[in-house]
């Protein structure tokens, strides 16, 4: 009898959704609209609908469901709620208790980055791996941390909210956090522009990037193009990513670093350039930790939402 | 039916014993010699040869004995081995299966950073608390890190290895494990020394420091009597402590931080110095993280280590 499990993602703007097989197979993938009107009220009877509605389309009866992982953005606890959820609207919200009423199903609650982690984990970039950290490189910088094949949920629900630590001292800027300094200054894609925008302004010196609009897409196109303006960006941020992680080794020892997130699709160009300073700063048994790019994209969230539940 | 449980915290000079109840009663407390002659060989039989005549002396049987927990300075491994362990004269030994052959009970091994860790959020500054970090300031800076009750060891062997993040990027001077900028080389008693003694060489100015050998008991001392210079030492040793602790709570998220070692005996006013700057750098959610004296001194690690035995 096969035995299958939901994985969801919930997002501010597309609420993601999978139907997997025990071993991890793809049954179904689709996406509903987020609804975060009325303080996001319809955002879990809406997925609990849609649940209830795969199921009778497949004829999977409940009995054949292990359950439903969910992933969202916000820090959840271990009893699977949820303080608030700005992004969606929500104040306080029994994520579990209330999907687990709407469908009949038991459900795993987490954090959407940690949850993204434990996907890359099971079958992405960290596969074989049983701790493991994931770097989210976006318009922010995310994470998630995985330590005995188990999600660092931490006492605050802030585990492997590792684009906050307040890597450089000489920032004057602060951070949308308050903070000046933290790592998703300089390694977001923003954080990135940000940095090009700086040495474009301080200097007439000619760069590809005085023709385009300035993107992390961009500043890395002119660094393969050899760019020496890009080059200093591409470097400095690729130091302070490759300084952060080898710190943040020294507290996790993880088997494999996952990079992830729009600036990943620079590719292994990426890797090599981090894994310079890493190595460089690493402690010595820490420097043979494998750096991989994340393979799962945007279902990483569905696919370690589905894990999430499975290993419950 | 009382039952009991060894903790042994093997040192390179003394093997600390325990015999606990297994609610952490103290039933009697001991040392032998470390004979680290002959590779160490005589290390594990001794340990063996010690809990087998405690238990002849006080008429406990074997079927009483939950176990041994023992902790070693060097990773161990989830098996309970270590490769090496400098200090021991050790190479690959197979601690818990020798041990456990000496003495016909169950044995479980760990890193002694690490148990120690695990001492003190049994019975010592980390109490009620399931997520921790201990730091230990002594003449390096070691740590342990617990996630969800449980030793993070790390993939290899290098969790909590904490004195070895690279926090200052403009020390020069090397520290023992090769990298510049080590947590460890301003951080420990060694480091604050350091400190001081830059400070005095670099200007003539008056200090209490001047008229006494500088140590980090003494630096301390002289903070307290309101030196100009000492205050500077204490000042940038508790940025950078604070700083690197901020850094790794958006690791690990603990609900305490545990602080232990020589250094720690300055008492609460380290503590004070520490959490200004740990507030001011920590992540928004984790600045209300608790900063604690470790209670159990050189005692942690039998503790822990008896601690480790009951948890397996």
């Amino acid at each position: 009898m096969r035995r299958y499990v939901f994985g969801i993602d919930i997002g501010g703007t597309t609420i993601k959704c999978g139907l997997f097989e025990e071993d991890g197979l793809v049954v179904e993938q689709w996406e509903l609209d987020t609804r975060t009107d009325d303080g996001g009220r319809y955002i879990l009877p809406d997925t609990g609908a849609s649940i209830l509605a795969k199921m009778a389309e497949l004829g999977i009866k409940r009995e054949d469901v292990v359950g439903v992982g969910i992933g969202v953005p916000g820090p959840v606890k271990a009893d699977g709620t949820v303080a608030m959820a700005v992004n969606l609207g929500w104040g306080f919200t029994d994520i579990a208790g209330e999907l687990s009423a709407y469908t009949n199903l038991e459900v795993k609650a987490g954090n959407d980055a940690n949850v993204a982690a434990l996907g890359e984990m099971w079958k992405g970039g960290g596969q074989g791996y049983t701790d493991l950290i994931m770097v989210t490189l976006g318009t922010g910088v995310g994470g998630g941390i995985i330590v005995n094949g188990q999600i660092v949920t931490g006492a605050h629900g802030a585990g492997g909210e590792i684009g906050h630590g307040r890597i450089d001292m000489d920032e004057r800027e602060a951070c949308n956090c308050g903070t000046c300094g933290c790592l998703e200054q300089t390694t977001s894609a923003t954080g990135i522009v940000k940095l090009a925008d700086g040495e474009l302004v301080a200097s007439d010196e000619a760069s590809l990037l005085r023709d385009t609009k300035v993107s992390a897409k961009s500043v890395f196109e002119a660094y393969g193009q050899g760019d020496a303006l890009a080059k200093r960006v591409v470097e400095r941020f690729a130091e302070t990513l490759g300084n952060a992680l080898a710190i943040y080794c020294c507290v996790a020892d993880p088997g494999v670093i996952v990079i992830g997130g729009g600036v990943s699709k620079a590719g292994t160009v990426l890797i090599d350039l981090i894994k310079k300073y890493f190595v460089r700063d690493a402690f010595s048994a820490c420097k043979d930790t494998k750096l991989e790019l994340a393979q799962l994209g945007n279902a990483a969230g569905i696919y370690g939402a589905a894990k999430l539940m499975l290993d419950a």
